[in-house]
């Protein structure tokens, strides 16, 4: 029998593709999509491209419609998860949380960024950061897992291998990235509207984007020391992809990088290290859950590009997959498809 | 001395652009400029581009603060102007509106397209249409002109040689008309933003454009008989600029279309017919208030294309060529730039 | 045991999109790719994308090295099938031609517009029309399938059952279409440039398109009288897609045009008839095999919208739902993913 | 008397642009533009939206034509300037190339990097850096000038305060660049196609892009110091615009970044300093020789954004703003116009 899923907040782009990836899915079935706006509608309504392929009509975003389920994703803006979660955990069902209520260990730091005290800060030790390469046997085991944030996976897979092996110099990771648009959500704010956004590129948040805390908490855990971070996101005029571009400094010594890259992920099913001087592109990854790295060196000065579909592997992708762990279902289920070019 | 411009509403697109045709127009000066939301701010903060040009902070918009200018722009929501203007005009300022308070001329018509009662029905018939082509003279000695929309614009420039001429037969035109997303304007809807309308093309509004009252008005004051018109409007995936696709069948006899199409637009200074067999780009007149139209017939059947930026010659550029008729000013004033292509 | 599969000129976008639906096709393998080109490389190496996913190198584009497949696509230029065709078939390979080789079923108008001699005239009447709605059942025994061009897919489904029914005034069928970058190929042009196309719009070959006699071929039989067909494709600044606006005026009497449609497209897994007032999204076919239609009526004047992705149901799609009726697999084997949003 | 410019190479973007500024300029005239394939042609058959604003026609690029000019601009590919610059210059016509001709001071390292031997290496002592923010005094009395690469420009006037007062630990400089499509050229390439950047981003030619040895001349020129540079070019899905981040750690000490830069650039017309905390966006210059630069300061890292037109600072309008320099008129004159938004 087909594990029963549910979805919180199936209306913007990260629940739409939850919804896309797990109609597909050969070994889970969308049982429950709640949407506090279009509680009653069918799903065929709000998204047309759904219409005669997915059977569904959104429910209002109470527990108890979602207490029958073997896993509930939380797709709603920051700050919601944390208010349900501890009751669908007692209930039995497990929770992916894809928004940032569980991300940070430290419930004062959550707050700071955040702007609002966490509403349940004893389950942050509970909950497990979603990121497969690094904590999969954490996953599997988990009731409660944080999704890691689009940035932050795009980033920290770039970099893990390197600061694993103690290899960056001053722990000085800066991490120049790329977004489209979507990452920013089904939101009606001026600035993401087609005219302001399109033939336009900018830097935002620089020294003050939420994802900030969330790479150095992983990289640091990773590293096993601190982590000097500089990140910087930008806003790229298209639809999906996130690309980034990770400027390290080597310790002294000779070093096989590419080797230490192609071993680290040998056998990691969505992480591919292309050949020496490849230069990743969003559109190679784009509608799937890959993760492309490429490695440039010279006199000691590194440059790591890795892309990845900010909604796919940076969003309900991983997602999706941290599920099937969690389920005990094959990893990769449902997330084969090829990417479609051009 | 430069004559004293007013805009009310200079946050949209319409608005914004209207200060940039000012800015460097030679024989008028930008002495006002009101905006609700953004009152007490400098121009440059609300429009970094113009930062360190554009001397001005947003006004409250109090008809007071404009009554000491030559002429006011309406650069609002439909429905702003018709509460204003009566007064404006009383103090012996002259109005364009760019709305569409003022462009029917039947109040009951207004009323039912536009979903209220009409605030001062008794200007309908003292504003002018202002489509120079068509309405030059009239406009020269107007108090208060009612700027076309931009659909209306490019469709009737299209068809007017045809129609005046009695060529089309049963009056029957099929305008199919495709936009950038700014014709609507700096809103925050879903269906604008980057995300939704980048990659996508739609139409939208067909049978139900408000654009179409005001096209059949114009097109059957110039054809002298009724005009059976279908109007298809659609949502391009660029930011500016309009092409209409007319499509006509021509009464019996041997006519010279061409011909006529030139000659009725050889004084022109912004509509610029293309020779035979031309397919006109809409990055040709974009930034410019230019109409470039070219003609393909074949059988009996013709096809008309007609282009513009929708937010120059289908807005700002010809609020402006119709103030400077107004004002008695060079009809090209401010309007020479080149389109900056790529 | 699976169906082997060829495909002649693999490195277009029709070819690569063949090789992506056939990569994950349940009941069919790719055993062959030829290229005159890149002869000798790996897929992987040609397309990034495809690396670890389909270990085949391409071929040159010899015919015996195709003779051994079940069914061959030619995904080739114009004129490159003819040469090769009459020889496979003997081989007894079934064959698809995704170029226009085999379309008109006069081989003298085929020259008047392809510019050359057709170099198999006899083969033209042992090809069947490849468009399921009007010929599966001859499709399900063809050794030889024209695939239908992206415009007279999309504009074929959008009139059929007007047609059929005798409705349309005159046989007069105007066909406004606009059509994604990627319709004219992977092809070095200046005009196809991204800084020739983007923020652009424009019309092209108004009543000179190669697909205006295919359109009228299929049009008139399923009508049984002469249609009179205008046809101005538009190309759009995005890469994938195809819109049709129909433009019909009806015959008299009253008449159910929405049930007609729905009547029509029942049993059709790949025709979406949407609710009255509906405006059909090009985004909402992407990748798929879907064509969606809508119907506005008013006052005995028709627009009818059809939409489908160009490179799927207008082109590799259609070619694989062809091939599952030739080789007697399920129709839908291969074509049920969702498209992708945002 | 105006000015007489002669263009060579008036096809692609580079010249068109030329064009377009030289076409409003109220102090020279363009008198010659040359091409080697369109030569007999209007410039408004070629560029359909010069049609009717300027007549001429493209001349063979022979120097005789060209010998009447009193400056010439080359907008013709890498090593075609150097092949006729001489001669030029012995006729008493001044030059400026806006290739990389004569931007390296040292013929070994131009061999090196455009890969065949320099033609007139005398000429590289000759020629003076296009920068005037940097070289304005030589420029004014220059008759032989290298124009900028786009690249550089906004990378230089990004770094350059920092590096004149000594501030850059370990003179290290990372320059993550990302550059809009028409940087590439008007050239027929796949990768240029819409189909192919639209919806994609990727980084190229990671340390081995020409900018390199460029920027690093100037740099280390302006700080008396060698610099340790990283660039890493990026290709953005939108026709036009340069940012380039720029990362770099302080030598120790409390500093005043921001009036560094507001002082070292108060008297530049087309250099504006944003206040703190800005993010300047492409979209804010386009189409204007402005470069628009931001600080962002945390903990002795430094982030510079600096934003460029790559077709007008980054190209034409830098070599407008030299042409005004050497033939002594207004610096400013033809490069006022505000950027067209949205």
């Amino acid at each position: 029998m087909k594990a029963r899923i549910g979805i919180v907040g199936g209306t913007g782009y990260t629940g739409s593709e939850l919804i896309r990836l797990l109609a597909d899915h050969p070994e889970a079935t969308l049982a429950v999509v709640t949407s506090r706006g279009e509680a009653g509608r069918d799903l065929g309504d709000v998204f047309p491209h759904l219409a005669g392929r997915v059977q569904l009509r959104f429910e209002p975003p109470a527990t108890d419609v979602l207490a029958g389920c073997d896993l509930v994703f939380f797709a709603a803006p920051n700050g919601v998860a944390m208010e349900q979660v501890p009751e669908l955990l007692d209930s039995g069902t497990k929770v992916i949380d894809l928004a940032a209520d569980f991300r940070l260990r430290s419930a004062s730091i959550w707050s700071q960024w955040y702007g609002k005290p966490h509403a349940c800060p004893e389950y942050l030790d509970v909950a497990v950061y979603g990121l497969p390469e690094l904590y999969r046997e954490e996953i599997r085991s988990a009731r409660l897992v944080a999704n890691p944030g689009c940035y932050p996976t795009a980033v920290t897979l770039g970099a893990l291998p390197l600061l694993e092996q103690g290899c960056v110099a001053d722990g000085a990771v800066i991490a120049d990235a790329k977004s489209g648009v979507s990452g920013a959500g089904r939101t009606n704010r001026t600035d993401l509207l087609f005219a302001e956004a399109n033939e336009n590129f900018k830097a935002y948040n620089v020294f003050a984007h939420r994802h900030h805390p969330e790479i150095t908490q992983t990289l640091e855990a990773a590293a096993g020391h601190a982590v000097d971070l500089v990140f910087v996101p930008h806003l790229l005029p298209m639809t999906r992809g996130i690309l980034a571009t990770l400027h390290m400094r080597l310790t002294g010594g000779d070093r096989d990088l590419q080797g230490c890259y192609e071993r680290r992920y040998a056998a990691e099913p969505f992480v591919h290290v292309l050949p020496p001087g490849s230069h990743p592109e969003t559109r190679h990854v784009s509608g799937t859950n890959q993760c492309r790295i490429a490695l440039h060196e010279d006199a000691g000065r590194v440059v790591v590009i890795s892309v990845i579909d900010n909604l796919v592997k940076g969003a309900a992708g991983q997602a999706v997959q941290n599920m099937n762990l969690m389920l005990g279902l094959r990893e990769t289920a449902g997330l084969t498809g090829l990417p479609i070019l051009p």
